[in-house]
């Protein structure tokens, strides 16, 4: 690392720029840099836990950096400290967001007691998770108490990101879901809480009637929480209006689940399945990368999706190639 | 193996204890038996392939067997050969079903066009998908033109299923879906085709609600294929109405999917995807059984689950201890 170590005191002392390293530390794949993350993250995980995790996602152009910069400013006014990463695959090959976060919400990058990270790099979508997961840690321990998951949608890092907090928020746009039709099944079974955003100036109606098509929908899912049934809030980001009834629900849903004891289970689960996902991950990418592996690959693809190879002996080719190189 | 060796030749013979044998050699974990099905496998691959491949799901009670034998006839007497297997990983345990597959369709079972067989043992379901997989090629070599992949409903074995097969059907009891709330998304999501069965007695007006439901319900759903707009029929089982509608419908499909060239695209990724899912699933067992994974594994678990250490140093203890140990 360039400049001073990143160490937990600092940390804990609320100082920015020893997150910002101590994220930068934990995103490195460098091996000499892997045994000073482990030592932080050690120390950073029995000072977290305490923050409220929020997984916010929804469409392009459905006012998703308005959304977080009001609904950001609206829990900074209620004191407290609050932290935005971002959870982008897309963003693997340039290394980071293609817009920088903190030109996407301005004021909220202005505020001290508000932190902005931007989606780490990686080769693929668990690697990418895993990094958020760890920097969420360091958020917490550094004193954020509510952070907020932002997911670039894109498929599956919906569920890795709902797999990561404890509320999952979906942001949708006036009309989108006037009839069962328009409502998209599988990112809406993950919702607790469908935030209409846009509920101002001459789509007030509409964002209305979409407000009341999404909860009955949301009536009709099975619900991940014994002790909560998602709810549909409409605002007006712009506006402003409605940002407190969504701050409210979002609370009550903290409350509940704390008080059946689901949100401290749920966490265990989800701790216990992470673990499992980084060594899938991990054998995975060490088969992928299997210099033997790598030279075969793209002819036994091509034989078993032309049907000349039957997958079970294609898998048995290539393990063999990669345990017979393991041994060598 | 007892007795003569299963070969290819005896296989396309159509002699149905050869390939009950065959079937047996390639559910075989036995390390001197896995070459010889490599070989038998290799042998049947360009053999296979020209079958329609249908996959048969409900709940319990909704009358599987009965609709299966009923169906099976029906194939049998347009002068098809019919083989059914049976995916029900819940048999793991036992090595086998818990009700023997022959005792449940005893008509079928008698006929000399039909192949029967149960599902095989096994430790996950990867493993019981794989080796149906395989059977699956066998019976196609051995000149069966129709194969009915039966799942014994238990969440994650119909995605399995479905998988591996050109249609998806559903079984679904009268009065099931007569409102959306009584749809059960997930499963529905895969159909093909639904089959409102016992649709005869004071059943029958309720059985034409429930497929009207469904007929609905299917429409809203995002299709699957392009040529392939889902169905809903209503049939008795018992009485044999409605029998032969669902096999035209399933010869609709083929024919549909055939034309726009999508059943051998389909074909091609999911043998693709069966080769990566059996790699994972080899590479993961090969970890979960190593010796100084076993030792550590309860205790590792244990702290994840109870904040006090974090997934990603987890995995990392778990994998150090693992490469640690290839290499020793």
């Amino acid at each position: 690392m360039d400049g001073s170590e990143p160490t937990i005191d600092a940390l804990q002392g609320g100082d920015r720029r020893a997150l910002a390293r101590a994220i930068t530390l934990v995103e490195s794949t460098r091996a000499d840099h892997r045994d000073e993350a482990a030592t932080l993250l050690a120390a950073a995980l029995p000072l977290s836990g305490d923050a409220v995790r929020v997984g916010i996602t929804g469409p392009p152009g459905v006012g998703k950096s308005t959304f977080i910069e009001a609904l950001g400013m609206h829990v900074l006014s209620l004191g407290h400290r609050l932290a935005v990463l971002t959870v982008d695959p897309s963003s693997a090959r340039s290394g980071g967001s293609i817009l920088g976060d903190k030109t996407r919400m301005v004021e909220l990058a202005k505020q001290p007691d508000a932190f902005i990270r931007p989606s780490p790099g990686g080769r693929h979508l668990g690697g990418v998770a895993r990094r958020t997961r760890d920097a969420m840690l360091l958020c917490e321990a550094a004193g954020f108490d509510v952070v907020f998951v932002e997911t670039i949608g894109v498929g599956q890092s919906e569920v890795e990101v709902a797999d990561m907090v404890d509320l999952f928020c979906m942001l949708v746009n006036p009309g989108s879901g006037d009839d069962l039709q328009g409502i998209k099944r599988g990112i809406t079974e993950l919702a607790d809480l469908v935030v209409v955003n846009k509920s101002d100036g001459d789509l007030t109606a509409a964002a209305g009637r979409t407000r009341a098509a999404y909860a009955d929908a949301l009536g009709l899912l099975s619900p991940r929480w014994q002790a909560w049934t998602p709810r549909a809030v409409a605002c007006s980001s712009v506006e402003g209006t409605g940002i407190d009834e969504v701050w409210d629900t979002i609370e009550s849903f903290t409350a509940a689940v704390d008080a059946s004891g689901e949100r401290q289970q749920r966490r265990g689960t989800q701790a216990r399945s992470w673990m499992w996902s980084e060594i899938r991950d991990e054998l995975l990418d060490d088969f992928r990368s299997d210099p033997r592996v790598v030279d075969r690959l793209p002819l036994v693809e091509k034989q078993v999706e032309a049907g000349d190879l039957t997958p079970t002996e294609a898998a048995r080719q290539l393990l063999d190639a990669f345990e017979h190189d393991a041994d060598g």
